[in-house]
């Protein structure tokens, strides 16, 4: 299952790396714990509304944006799990159904 | 300030109401409790991604959708908070250039 938390994080880090930022760096301009900030950016924790709003003041992105580049992420997992070799191999009747999403997806 | 789990409950509600489920049709589905969902969809509570993915399963709406709608709904909330009358009466140096957004938005 697509979880949030982690393309969020891997959205989150772009970013800060995008703008040349340290962890030590954001934590410091978000007031937010290094450590969190790290938690978060590897999926393993959960960031609060207010918390998301504080990283996406501090990376000067709106958090809007930050959850369009979230979705699609999403968007793009479940493309890749809906045609898993396993569920190909298991269902070799659909195979075909699922050759046609990925000849329109490619 | 636009929170992510204000915009969130929103289109989930709207979601569920649209397909014209109650509460207690979408707490069975998804197997979470009815009083948990009801301040979700109030922007009471955060919702881990796991339970984002449960409700959206129940939904059968990929999260991907409900991230994009998000992404709107903050958006829209975003534009209207930059042009708010309060921060154009004490800054009004800065009128002409909020009136420049207005209008491209409209």
């Amino acid at each position: 299952m697509a979880l949030f938390r982690r393309s969020l994080g891997d959205v989150l880090r772009e970013l800060r790396i995008q703008q040349g930022l340290t962890l030590r760096d954001l934590s410091a301009a978000a007031r937010v714990s290094l450590g969190y900030i790290s938690e978060i950016e590897r999926g393993q924790k959960e960031a609060s509304s207010e918390l998301l709003g504080s990283l996406c003041a501090a990376l000067d992105v709106p958090l809007s944006d930050v959850l369009r580049d979230v979705s699609d992420r999403v968007a793009t997992e479940e493309v890749a799990q809906s045609v898993d070799p396993v569920v190909l191999a298991s269902r070799p009747h659909r195979a075909a159904d699922v050759g046609d999403v990925v000849a329109s997806a490619a």
